[in-house]
């Protein structure tokens, strides 16, 4: 549901007149989210006006949906007392989260202002790496003793329920902390007041080591449908909780970044200003026009020949574009499937042996019919068709083994299987495809 | 977490020897989606062995985590009594998918020998289309009258329990069905047994319309960071829920099925048989190759030209493969952000614009550095590297500007907007690239 304009207009106006009652109003049964997207409708002066206004529980919930330029903005017009009070309002998660985008010197002094608890929280979480467990885990969650009551563990949940969101497991750890057991609520619900956790709990629970990829992470949680998850350090130590509310962003935010890097884009290049968009975009085209610049000398030293049948050059993008094309497809299709684990790397030769048979299937028919058609177009040399048939078929099937072969090798290297798709390796595979071409041509036709 | 080869080797082993025990033993504490990856790996006739050893709990938990094609080869192996069993254990959402994919025929017959209530839970799922919100939403769920207490509500949950996995909101309905509230667990477990949920219920409850389609119900989970959502028809009446789980698999869904079509691929073609695979991507090649037929038969309308300055021929992969280079990243940047809602197609205009003159500076950038370049690759036809400059600079700009506007016009006119990258639209940026290349050659050369 995205925000109605008229509600856009109705606070744009209420703010310059300073009808702070009209605005309160507005706001009254709208959720955080709703009210983040209100925001960014606003110019930079009005946002800061109407942010003195929330009060700090709604402040810090806004604050964590707004975007990172909307929110850099706002966070830098508030002092760092303000700031401060907010911060220690929010998740642990969002919190590290916001202090890790401050200029250092600034998340020193907010830091500072927080009480010794909440900074420590925090500081404890910003040691974690951000694409890790650690970075996106939260410390807020309803830990237990196996010896304790299910009337003592909902009294605790009672004094906790401000400050932790969505309680959906009670997590049992013994006197050093380490996790022995998991209680949904459902059973803490159906079991009886006196009974302790080390009866109803699930022994053997489901964690992830807090160094492990966030990519990781997120398979786990959708192998095993888990809304949420303990995190734990080597020896077992209950360190956080991550939900499931992180995961679908990590899904979302790795999808997009392989679709970007197939394509050699970068996120929010369309709402960034033209200079960076252009200047983003440079350093990947650079690679294809050096690339370009080699083929373009290669097919020089191939004048001789082009220059005794011209009708050669006409050729040349379909044989390009067709193995072009097939290659696309086969990376986008491990690069995919590696992602949503479809394609494992451990049968990695019969993969790569597989798509070459459907190279020399697809190429075999394509270069039969374009030597037919070559016929048709130039009737007076037979062996045209011949050599742009074999060319194609040639290109296609290196470009289906090349196009599997390469993704699953990198990523076997622990390289990111995007880079196949990347301007290295099409101009080397148009490269060997204008070399090949030209090869066949000369030992045929002349 | 993916199955231990040594498990794999193992079971198929006890099965050959027909050792039930050590099965058994060997299943003890995995979970379904474990077992089922285990299945995965066994040859077909262990598969219907294996499966007559599983219990009708085990069993229909295993057969919701199979891939499709092994979901199928299984339950073709079953007696209809049997698959009726194991469909009834199952949560609706994930009987009708099964019972959605058999055959009209086989479908009756399984429907036929089910309980009448249970067929005609899933009869009722049915009828609504795949990828609507009906479509992936299940009849479990836990609901309450306003006027019974927190001890009502928890015996129905303790009646309920078997039947309704991960419970976390109660929804509150009226005497026709119309939901009028939810209260979550957390709060059930804080409140007063004798308290009545309209004393602790949302009374404004976020819902989702049964037809809306399953991207906008994704897109509202995420939004609000749900883990459930009610499910309603047009009066309100609730009619069913989804969770989390499901819309993390339509969001790995959506993201692939984006990424397969900007490439021209599908799913599971690397799984899938050679011919298969071929077959699946002739098509989208075909168009590639007819246009290719047509570029070719332009390069030959150009031939005097081409045979006057054949150097000419050496520059149209660069200036061909750098416009399509630009087009593709334009073209996923749009077919990303709108899938994500970075980009709304309401500033259409501006947006396209702006593109056009990140394409000019791409462009121009590009078009002197290989004017440049020409000079000194045929400094003999000063010219030469204004007319490939030139050529280069309007099939980048060209590329950026249709790379951005045809997507989200494609969007507008309610078609897909990865369309934009398909083989029509490259095909045509191709020809215009070289009729305009060589129009320019003409103007400028001779």
């Amino acid at each position: 549901m995205p925000v109605k304009p008229s509600d856009a207009k109705l606070l744009q106006e209420y703010i310059e007149k300073g009808w702070e009652f009209h605005i309160i109003d507005l706001l009254y049964d709208m959720k955080p989210v709703e009210i983040a997207e209100l925001i960014e409708t606003l110019d930079d002066e009005s946002r800061g006006k109407f942010f003195a206004l929330l009060d700090v529980d709604t402040a810090s919930e806004v604050i964590a949906e707004l975007s990172s330029e909307t929110r850099e903005d706002v966070v830098d017009r508030m002092s760092d007392k303000d700031l401060a009070r907010i911060i220690e309002d929010m998740n642990t998660d969002d919190a590290a989260d916001l202090v890790g985008d401050l200029h250092a010197e600034r998340a020193e002094r907010v830091l500072a202002a927080m009480s010794p608890e909440d900074s420590s929280d925090i500081k404890s979480l910003l040691k974690y790496p951000e694409d890790t467990a650690g970075g996106i885990m939260q410390h807020e969650l309803i830990s237990a003793r196996a010896s304790d009551t299910v009337d003592e563990v909902i009294s605790q949940i009672r004094q906790l329920q401000s400050e932790v969101d969505d309680v959906q497991t009670v997590y049992v750890v013994d006197k050093t902390r380490v996790l022995i057991g998991t209680v949904p609520l459902v059973k803490l619900i159906l079991s009886k007041p006196n009974v302790e956790m080390s009866g109803i709990m699930d022994p053997d629970p489901m964690s992830v080591p807090v160094k492990m990829d966030q990519e990781k992470v997120a398979q786990i949680f959708k192998k095993y449908d888990e809304v949420a998850m303990p995190v734990v350090d080597d020896k077992g130590v209950l360190l956080g909780r991550i939900t499931i509310d992180d995961i679908v962003d990590i899904i979302e935010e790795e999808a997009t970044e392989d679709m970007f890097r197939l394509a050699g884009a970068e996120e929010d290049l369309l709402s960034s200003s033209i200079v960076k968009n252009a200047s983003t975009r440079i350093p990947w085209l650079f690679v294809c026009w050096v690339g370009g610049i080699f083929i373009t000398l290669l097919i020089k030293r191939f004048e001789p020949t082009l220059s005794q049948l011209v009708g050669l050059a006409a050729f040349m993008p379909i044989i390009l574009g067709m193995g072009g094309n097939v290659a696309s497809q086969s990376v986008t299709l491990v690069v995919r499937g590696i992602a949503t684990g479809v394609v494992s790397t451990t049968d990695f030769f019969a993969t790569a042996v597989k798509q070459l048979a459907v190279g020399f299937i697809l190429g075999g028919t394509y270069g039969i019919m374009l030597g037919i058609i070559a016929f048709f177009i130039y009737p007076e040399r037979v062996r045209i068709g011949i050599v742009v048939g074999l060319a194609i078929m040639n290109s296609m099937a290196l470009a289906a083994f090349m196009g599997t072969a390469l993704p699953m090798l990198f990523y076997k290297m622990g390289k990111d299987p995007a880079i196949a798709s990347g301007p290295f390796v099409t101009t080397a595979m148009d490269l060997i495809g204008v070399v090949t071409y030209f090869a066949i041509a000369v030992v045929l036709l002349f």
